[in-house]
């Protein structure tokens, strides 16, 4: 009965040393309780999904956010990926306009990568985090249905309807869903979608709290060249000046547009992270100073 | 208001030609009350998932058992596509006492195939029917665990554990569950399940009425050689037998041992039928004369 | 082991004769999905009431309907039953304005016939098919309730008030409600209900899909007199001249009116099928021709 | 403003009168408490059905009991009626051992009078005081399944099976069930069951708190000759030895044969009441005296 | 075999002499039946409050609403007590233009009395009576949340906000609620409620049907000085004309207001009752006289 | 636009010094995972009780455990502040045998400190914390009934019943029970309880999964008076040891006893917790060194 005895005084020091952490815990409180029980939708993508650091870092916050009781929903994107399975499958791009055509070979390069490679790495890496993780493509369920964006571009899909049921049984029960960016067409064929527009549609049908989008900038610049100008909070109208002025980057073209619809539809914010800062989404979430460019109503 | 009127006698010809129709629908009432609500596992594999039309009326019966009650599940394979994807990545395979190792290229390349084209196919097919599916690995919502089979043989699961939480929601839902077999191994890694022992596992932690293996022979036979001996049914000894005494070929191997587990543990009816036959699965539950082999627990 | 053992070519072609079967339910594949949790509202009597051979197609259609997840409502009535019990009875048939009055004498012989034969033979009949089926009078649960239609008249109730909970918690059990024409009268006494009237009121009462007679006649016609003016389909307006012009038949003009109500209040679709046709309620709702004459709300 | 003013005095008069009211309202709650949620299953016949101040009074106990959270069931007979009605149809009594014969047109008479005459006549007697009741039939949803009692005796049935469920769902309704003693036989006839028996069955497959049967004598005698020995309480032992001694009338026997065997099956209690005295129901159940004899299972 | 017997006269008499219950009791059914599942807020002071008689019948009062399915929520206060306590305790009270400074010392005064002695004494006296009853004060789940009333005035709470989940989910349970007037401030601390106040605030929030003061008077008075001027029967606008013009109490005032605010929000009914009447509430509902003063929205 | 812009040096500064609580956090979450949904019974006294920066710290970690999904319950004591009031209000102790009277004086006294002045203040703390917190006595809702433990010390309970569905309905609604040691005693009196006793018997009734005391000691000592000899661990055997060989501390034997009983009857783990150290519950809940004593089953 001897073992395992320690010093008064060491016993002392331990305690003091953990103080801290109870602090830190403590601050955590307030947040939990706005966000219980609400959908976060979150875009992962970019340094976040392919830095080893940075993709432990995200499954963290996500494993946090859903054992405390809020329900992070992940979209994912998968370029990079795939133009590299583009080339190791010998499949040649096509260009209209500048745009890259998604012909039938193309197509089944981008589903064999987005729902066999990156889907299932998130689920794993989210379940070795201790969630409990599970990867639909917008075909499962009916989630989403699209119809051609442009003939030209081949299987590229527009978003026409949204099913949620199947998220939203799965959030029922604890399940993190991990969504990827496909669609099937009216024609019955699968069709790519941009994973940011896919993000928004779905807070939009799920009524989300928050859509957050990773990426790799700071965030929003009122001078996109300088780095002084990174804005903290923007409002609805502002992101549709910079639509209409030219003063957004192409890539975050779509991240606006998707904000703006679906803040008018009802979701609540939208934030811009700075994905290669390890734990953004925490920060953001769990901390009063908050990162990246919130979007508001106003 | 005259358009559309039709003469007495055109009408009283073409209900007599539908009243056809109306017996054989009539037949089929008996069939779909006793498995109303039962959850039936298909192993689906072959020619039925390889030729366009049996992959048609595959997915028309599933469809068709889903909209009357009956709740069926299905676990696919890939063997074929994982094979030619095999060479088209330029993975060489490894072989340790004549069987292929999984290294950590060869699972990706399996992860791939099986989430990314077969799995997905088969949602957009059973779509395209009318169905609700969805398509799952076994490594979402922690649906298979797994340890390695053999250490030789690298990333090739034995289940170790199944959490059937996400497919009895999507059963709830009116969705099917399509299930591509892989496994969270306890260490972490993604592991490629035989989908024969996959689906027995399956069947057994749903507490299936029925496991169907979709094969591409008539069924088992009392002499391998010979195609007069077919059996109607057998029972679980008997396959017991089979097993032991070598009298059945390799292939068919995983297929009895899960029939004779999930069985005896509770599983009321197993069935081994010819995939090649059009409407097989409907047939088998919907008439009388049953076809293949039906495993007894007798 | 030898026993049940087939021939290969006998099997092929007892496989063969059967692929016929699986196309035809295949084809009801739609019309399940379309109707799939829709409440059928439909009113049995005429030739299909009293044919032993309609009574039996009847049956098997309600229970098929049923098995499948369509939710049957049977609303019978019983004319032909009461006149010959009211000879048997030897109660002496009263007229106004050639109108039989239901006193006292009368309202116990219909009450004793509609409850106590036709409805529990009817129920009967159904379970006899597979179905599971219940019978109730519209006094049961206070699901009519009446007020005299005209004192002359006696004991024949207008409908006042429905309330279709007990019939919702028989749906809720997929039990078949089979409902007797009777309400009990704000007086608390029994009154007879028109039974084309209440199978109408409850129609919108429970916000069915369908509304269905069936009749003794092929459906409605243009021309009376002439039957090669069969009208497949028709207008809530049409319907409406077809009364103001006095060109239906008095035993057509509550049917009319019921399906006037009962589609403005939001049941979908009506129907006048013909009841001396086999399987008439399965082929309406199965096939795609359709039968009768359809009422569509345009 | 003046209108409605009573003079202080005369409130006072008033208030003091209805104290009187309150205390037995207070002595109630005891029993209402201890009864709350239970089911009790009345046989209801005899006396209490015939006269028509009686079944005013039967109406308003049973509405009471319902109306206090008290789940009453009514399984009622109908001899006298069904004797009646067989004089009238011309149908003429065929003996067996002293036993009447059921033949096929005898059941007919049976059916339409339980199902048609008493049965609806005591829906709405308890509508008429507030209940909300519903008739079924054994047949309704399955509820008796029977088989031929003696083959000699046609369609008199012995019950196989019972299905409570059409029942239970009517009580989780706040619905009074009221029962006509009929069966489906495993052959799909009708058939006659004894009503005691029935209501014994019933009281078995619900569970019962109590079973009550309302019969024309006060209660068990230990001399079935002397008034002076009328029995408050009984054990089942005692029941059988009554039964064997032969010292029951004939008319007791399946009443006391069904006390044991529901008692055997866990119903808490049993009641013989004499039926001819108002509100024995209530008087039972909401008053310490209790009155006729009571079953123990002592 | 022999106790127990009593002679056939005795038996008789005995019945005779219940049958008068039996009439009480059914009287009470209408009664029961209009109120069933709703709720009634009694606000509770006064002599039925102090005498140990009235304390008694109004215990049992509300064990027999709660036992036949009405939902009775005590709100009690308790002046004479917190008088008394102070005294004891020595706070010297504060007076302000006539009103009582309520101090913290006071304010934990109050709280002792009301949650400490008051709350548990009433719920201690329901349970004897055989109801199931919780005391909660207006700072448990959050359900009263206060403003100060007047700077002066010190902890005496303005109600900001209700919130009666907690008290929902004891009704759920058929517990009866018990409430303390308390309050927790917006600035943490706790406050005093005029108890009259938080009657009518709860009745609102609960959308109750029926709002009843127990009072040491016999009712509202057209002219307060002369008893033969009491009113049955008064309304909302007549209510505004007594405050406005003077004519009602001190002490009624805020009755007045609270009953014209929770009718204006949907309360259905408000009654000043006596409480110096033993059963007044019983009386109330169960009653066809009714006593006291019944508030109308005419 | 230019308001809220930070340099991008300063934006790196602030996310660094932030990173430090993003990895406290993470550590916390296998903890929030192993206790989700669990029950915690936290006896809450001495130190902790009534230092205000301890009161504070107490009630930060009940409310983080509430939000995170955890289900704290307190049980409090009362001790100084019952004897501080007895003082105050003149009542005399009377001992017996070395143990305190409770006569019907000072039981009022220990009811009124409990339920009027502790219980109401450790709700408003909690609430003050962002808890939903409300407080029972053992009287509500029949939560504890008693006996008298030793009839000569008058109102000291002993449980005899404990009735959780109060509690439980609580839980249900997120909200955390606080709960004053009184019972009613079957004579309908009012009684004290041990506070250990209770808190105990609660663990128990609830199947929690820690039951947790607060003392003003660091645990238990296998010597009494040697610090160093600090039990980190300790099975259920010594503690029956402790007591038998009087090695325990007569305050600390009713916790012993306590956890004896609630471990043999399914509670996972007690532990003796040192209420002086700041966030003693949330260090041992969430830190993998924990502190004070554990109890374990072993």
């Amino acid at each position: 009965m001897t073992t395992g005895h320690t010093s008064p005084s060491a016993r002392k020091s331990r305690i003091a040393s953990t103080m801290g952490k109870a602090k830190i815990l403590m601050e955590a409180a307030p947040y939990i309780k706005a966000f219980k029980g609400k959908v976060v939708v979150i875009k992962y993508g970019g340094s976040a999904m392919t830095s080893e650091e940075l993709r432990d870092s995200f499954a963290g916050d996500v494993t946090l956010l859903s054992l405390v009781g809020i329900r992070p929903v992940i979209v994912h994107g998968g370029g990079p990926q795939i133009t590299r399975a583009m080339g190791q499958s010998g499949v040649e791009p096509v260009w209209v306009d500048g745009l890259r055509v998604t012909d039938a070979a193309t197509i089944r390069v981008v589903q064999s990568v987005l729902a066999g490679e990156v889907n299932p790495d998130i689920v794993r890496l989210l379940s070795g985090h201790g969630a409990v993780a599970a990867g639909v493509t917008g075909i499962d369920g009916g989630l989403f249905t699209a119809v051609p964006k442009d003939d030209r571009l081949g299987f590229v899909g527009e978003i026409e309807a949204v099913d949620p049921t199947l998220v939203l049984a799965m959030l029922e029960q604890g399940i993190v869903p991990v969504v990827a960016p496909l669609a099937r067409g009216t024609d019955g064929h699968a069709y790519n979608l941009n994973a940011d527009t896919a993000a928004g549609a779905l807070a939009e049908a799920l009524n989300a709290e928050k859509l957050v989008y990773l990426t790799d900038v700071e965030g929003l610049y009122s001078d996109l060249g300088d780095e002084d100008t990174l804005l903290p909070r923007v409002g609805i109208s502002e992101l549709e000046e910079m639509i209409a002025s030219g003063s957004a980057s192409a890539g975050m073209v779509p991240k606006l547009r998707s904000c703006i619809s679906a803040m008018k539809a009802g979701v609540r914010q939208a934030h811009i992270l700075d994905g290669r800062v390890q734990h953004a989404v925490l920060l953001e979430i769990f901390t009063p100073e908050g990162i990246g460019t919130m979007v508001e109503v106003r």
